[in-house]
């Protein structure tokens, strides 16, 4: 079973990847682009019948750090 | 206008980042995961009228190095 895990950046925390990218987006002639945020995404492989539960504690323990950052998590087949 | 640009290392390609994921999920007690692929999620707000193919060279300038990584453009409201 596959799942993947969006982590991203809580709104008002601030974000020097993005701002990063937003620069050298510009930089290279990109005008139009208004903000950038950039976000995480962990693709796991997992044994059948690894529980909702499981996934979750996966990502509240370690994937994700809940102080600053959301998480989404999208189950495949 | 929104877009998720979603970054994933290609089949074959080492991933320490996802490696030590896995490591640190058996140690926390964590069965029956098989692999843990790390990848970036980039969501960007871009002006309304941008084109597909300028967030398509976005991609290929900037946010991925398509020498060892797909993307994967999902455009929002």
């Amino acid at each position: 079973m596959k799942a993947r895990i969006f982590v991203t950046l809580k709104g008002g925390v601030l974000d020097p990847q993005g701002r990063a990218i937003h620069h050298a987006l510009e930089g290279l002639g990109f005008d139009g682009v208004n903000d950038v945020r950039a976000g995480k995404l962990i693709e796991l492989d997992l044994a059948d019948g690894t529980s909702d539960e499981d996934i979750d504690a996966m990502c509240r323990k370690l994937l994700a750090n809940t102080v600053i950052e959301n998480y989404r998590i999208e189950k495949g087949i």
